[in-house]
């Protein structure tokens, strides 16, 4: 890139700034920002929109809780598609004998909410989409109790997937000459393992063995959208520990095998249900194959957050899996106590076992409504990865004991395999997993188990 | 802005050069693009969404032309809407008894045509923005003779509207420090007064009087999207000659009383009927009155370029101006010669007589479908400047005289005045102008004159 | 600047690190070492200088402690001027009647030391100013004990002087965007009142009203050369405590009349005896001015650090300003233990007795050599400042209160005066001061007291 | 380098600028100035010394050609060390018995001109450095009528050589992204083959097989010092219109075998005698190597200004070469008409005649002072280059047969030869040239040959 284009992007970053700056303004009533926001949307919207699209975010920025859902609403009843229009496109499209792309693109333009073409115009202001975003963010906060604003949210949603497109998105690395305001970030970010301070965090950004890598939009320019923490190893990980300690032998880059994705946060609650981990770890997959021939494998070390909850329910409503569970009597109870996990004696029944519950809980359980259970897994089944290992005594920190009873999982990203993957997942609903896996479920006494890959 | 992000797009540049980097490597056949264009919208697109995207581009880049009209034809025919699903749709939105947002909102994502996912997805290669406006222009360059491919054409215009959302823009002056790569691109987009090589470009960019802006966007960062030329001056201009005189005296900055926007150029064909100027040109404004207090008016100095087709025509059909026009017999044969232009006498009788005329042309005469012919002056009026003043012997450069009889006009943008003229044009049709432009169509036994601003 | 400048040091910023890498390479003899000096002297030196250089600095980063005395032993003996030719051009010189330039110019170039040229060749090698900083920090280490190598220092300190110009120093802000691995430094380099982690430096660096600003060298341009922490205040700071308090209520800046400089670090031993804060302070105050022209006052809070040493050995031989003590006897005593700087009731006696004795310390007391004997208040008299206030429990840190029983002074900096105050100080030794602190003399019963502005 | 080095140089840019900014501005006398350089080495500018260097800067710029003669006369006379202080180092140092560093280095600082201090003490000002160069320039331009200001000229190079030693430089390649500001100074500069306007130099910058480099300095930050054209090509050039024609076939970098440096030229009249193009012609055959490993040649393509003034001379005078010339009496007349060059006939009689006489030029010919005559060749020698090749009709341009007979020689960069090749002609002052070369020169009937490399 030329350097001419360093500052081009100036007008973006001030879009929280902008709204906090606002508190202690005069706010407008309800009534009044809904009268600028037909202003928006008329002729003088037209003439002065960067104007009244700032005072429309500002004044939503001195609204209360309560009156931003009052505005929501409102966005929901009044500024929805205008409904004369639409029933007559609706009826010259059934009207049409045979495809008439005329009458089908009428249709389109007449089913567009206003609400749509208000928040492109919001869009004018400076720093609109951080605000925009920050508005969303507003508005899922309430969305479960109040089902009625669905529609408002996938018009955000809408909007958003079209204009943080990943061909929008740009990656960058973040390492120890990052800016400290953006560092900061990443430590209050950071959602798996949590950054102990600055100190942690130059552990995980400034050896030679560590990368983290960030999806940034130029919109939002200083705020990382995603992040993934990468380890450069000679093995596959299989504990977290070892992977974050203070004292660990750095790995030569050179000489690395294999890359273990170990952290992967989403910032931006606002943008909730905009996929990028995907193409994330797709990009830093090719990017670290280049720039370290010699790494082999790349595999994830993962939670399985769902997994005790999982487990619990079954050992309360006695479910298949518990039920196949040769010696349960004696393995359940032990289980609930807290402290066999640290026994080594545990290895020999604790480990057998429950690798095969979670095998279970991987290969055969699904949730009511026919999904894998673990949202991670997913996450990354549905990427095209594969469920590689169960690894027992993985995270023995108090918040991998409460989730798992510390198992970690590894995913297996094989570029060539994951088209292959998506699809067995997709289409069939499979879980494409390393064979070790189907034979820890063998421990189980079940009728019938899940494909394997051979 | 922190220095964090000069990096920040350097995936974007690149897309020209890629369409063009694929010249001679191997070609595709329609089918097989049109399997690729499929294999994107599926599940394979979703595990391997960028690296299909980047075939499709490049199967396309060695289509021939026709070809290239033939996918677009299957895009028309083969990416629209589900139809019946549609159709369901449509049904279930016009059964409901009262407003249902349910039904809108499923009767809105069924009317989405498929091809706007396909130009999302093919959005995610690397340089696909620049690709896919380049794309458009092949589509725009045959739309006239397909009206077929409308359609098309409305979803590319439909997705870069929501792209390059002014929001998304950034403004930056170029000088003599851009680098060399963008002016060249600046001589080359010029189209109103020719630039003249980089001697001519200099004088408009590296004196303390002149200034050049143009809006880019991240995903296009090398390529200016519009741009505007200003001169700072102590009096409003009323000939375009002394503005780019090689031996003018410049004017001081801290002193010039008004800018004239002398030029103005959109750049990319493929973003036709995006609109940018209008926001160019009030964020110039904006920015220099900040930097330049002493500065008070804001006007451009245009062309009028549909003038003389306009008067020839009326000369031709001995329409309503021309027979209102006092002593047309010694006048209009005068005009068919060339050379009265230059002739000192001229101005007695021939300056009164083109501004009358031209007044008419402006306050009076509309197209067929009731618009103001000019598009120079449509384009102003609308953006909620007023037409200031009618300028003889303005632009003697054989165009100025071929387009207008040498006429130039200014519009004065004054901010305050913004909304309310643009209300007025819009609404009501009518053109805002100084009351001189009035009293030029005096000069004309009209029955009825237009409305003048006071 | 244009934007082309910003990869244009790239090369320097090595330094260090480059050393830092050789260890565990091969390492060289003495005489290898000089060996590769000689070379780097001669012809060879000519052709294949930045090769040679780069090997000889390797070379010295190899070597122990002792070895590179030895080195530096060396450059003393067998680096000077030819002493022949030296003899000869003083001979020429003495022998010439009247002013002779060319004799001088002669005796000026076989003056020169051969070290001279031979450290300009080592900053041939990338990273070689950096390198030779950290030889000269060695140099230093030992030079108390081998008087006998000054003439290589002195050597070193003029080249620096020369490399270190102000003229090739850039100031700089340092603030939340700055790259993290600068201000990690800034908190290692703190001198003066130690920065508790990054949470104390983003108070100091990202609040509105405070700043700090750094000197940097192209050639080591990661490295922050000196410091200066500002805060901007509605008075004068009597103490550190506030301004350093983590709950503090903070000034908009352009209401602040005050800007208390209360920190200033050098950062480089290698660099002692280059003068940087004198020209840091007066752009820090320019700088200021211009930003905010409600700043009328700019001064220090600077620590005391040799005022109790002073009066232990005042005390202990029973000097002047003991003796002239009213109540001694009650006073001394107290103030050898520890607790009666917290007692309120302290106020009333050893208020006065403190800045009595500290105004003598000041004003009267001088070392053996004649100096004033802070170096803190010789720095700043001999920039120009006066010394305006001593405040009471000003600093009541362990350190503080071991320095200087709790007291910090201001010095004013009035660019005004600045000249006049140090030609007054650098000629006549006199200590430029505020009338109030001659009057906290006045409470010693002394013979004579020092001038006073009034 | 991370990117907070951006902005780091801001102040160094202005140097010329702002001596131009004086222009009209109060001028000041001889007197003044002098008294303001005194100042400027006075306690006064200690305290005040930015503003003062400032001032005395701006007052140089005032003064008329002869007025700046005047003060650097003075500079001379009254600026030069203190002779009284001189005089007692000289006899310290003469008296002391046996070596006495102590002694030595009181003498080196007695015999410092007081000017050295005065010229580092103006570059305190902004912009300083820029304005001592072009100073400097101004002094060389007056100093073969003044030989008495060779000392001050002395002085300014001692410090110049410091200041841009090369570690302080670095190289940058110019290409089509550089600032429009800084390739317009390439194109001005361009002193061998000049570039014919932007299109010429954007086939000299924005080819692949094309490349330009420069050195920087961080306070000259936008002033090219020094700058090489290279082409990348499949075989030795032997003429230069290939190189530069508009419609060559370019080479594939990663083919390419040779890199011809084929113009080189200072820009600083400054800054003569300091040298760069050493530095400049091995860094980028280092850098070319790592980026191209295809390249196995790297020779200049390089013009031989004195070739045909010296063989003028030696046909007027008859000197040894002329003689030993078989058939001189034909060919002699020939040259000095002007075209035979362009006769296909000539390449039997006069191509190796002018070789002959060329490798005479070379290898056996000498200046008075025992040099040799060609200062190109001097250059590349010096430098440790072999001379590779004489060719014949390479340069057609008025300015090649003016200068040479058309003739062009390589010379030939092999790095690991360098040092023997530097040594050879350091030392011996034989010219190292390919046997080819000793081989022309056997045409003539001479006595005795030079050393040739076999």
């Amino acid at each position: 890139m030329n350097s001419f284009l360093r500052d081009l992007l100036g007008a973006f970053s001030d879009g929280r700034r902008w709204l906090a700056d606002v508190t202690g303004r005069k706010s407008v009533t309800h009534d009044q920002l809904v009268e600028l926001a037909e202003a928006l949307l008329s002729g003088r919207g037209e003439a002065s929109g960067v104007a009244i699209a700032q005072e429309v975010l500002r004044g939503y920025g001195t609204l209360t809780g309560e009156a931003r859902t009052a505005f929501f609403a409102t966005l929901a009843e009044r500024f929805g598609p205008d409904r004369e229009r639409l029933a007559a496109a609706a009826e010259g499209f059934l009207a049409a004998d045979g495809p008439d792309a005329q009458a089908e693109a009428a249709l389109q333009r007449a089913s567009e909410p206003r609400r749509l073409e208000l928040i492109r115009r919001l869009n004018l202001a400076p720093g609109g989409t951080a605000a925009l975003v920050s508005m969303r963010e507003d508005l899922l906060a309430v969305l479960r109790d109040r089902p009625d604003l669905h529609p408002v949210d996938a018009d955000f949603q809408y909007l958003f997937t079209s204009w943080f497109n990943r061909g929008f998105l740009t990656l960058r690395r973040m390492d120890w000459d990052t800016p400290a305001s953006i560092l900061e970030k990443i430590i209050r970010y950071e959602a798996v393992h949590e950054i102990q301070g600055w100190d942690d965090l130059k552990r995980r950004i400034d050896m030679p063995d560590r990368r983290l890598y960030a999806f940034f939009h130029p919109a939002l320019a200083d705020e990382p959208l995603i992040f993934v923490q990468v380890a450069l190893m000679d093995e596959m990980a299989d504990a977290i520990a070892p992977v974050l300690a203070t004292d660990r032998e750095t790995v030569d880059g050179g000489h690395a095998t294999t890359a273990i994705f170990y952290s992967i946060s989403n910032t931006q609650v606002g943008l909730r249900g905009i996929s990028f981990g995907n193409f994330l770890i797709k990009q830093v997959v090719e990017d670290l194959s280049r720039e370290f021939p010699s790494l082999k494998t790349f595999a994830t070390l993962s939670p399985v957050p769902g997994f005790r909850r999982w487990l619990d329910g079954e050992i309360a409503k006695g479910g298949e899996a518990v039920r196949a569970l040769p010696r349960a009597a004696d393995i359940l109870p032990r289980l609930s106590g807290g402290d066999w996990i640290d026994d080594p004696a545990a290895d020999k029944e604790m480990k057998p076992a429950l690798q095969a519950l979670a095998s279970h809980y991987f290969l055969v359980a699904r949730s009511p409504t026919g999904k894998v259970i673990d949202p991670v897994a997913r996450f990354h089944l549905g990427n095209g990865a594969r469920l590689e290992r169960i690894n027992w005594r993985a995270d023995l920190s108090e918040k991998g004991r409460r989730q798992s009873h510390g198992l970690m999982v590894n995913y297996l990203y094989d570029l060539k395999d994951i088209e292959r993957n998506h699809e067995i997942f997709a289409n069939k609903g499979e879980v494409v997993a390393a064979p070790a896996i189907a034979r820890h479920l063998k421990a189980l006494s079940l009728r019938k188990t899940a494909t394997a890959q051979e």
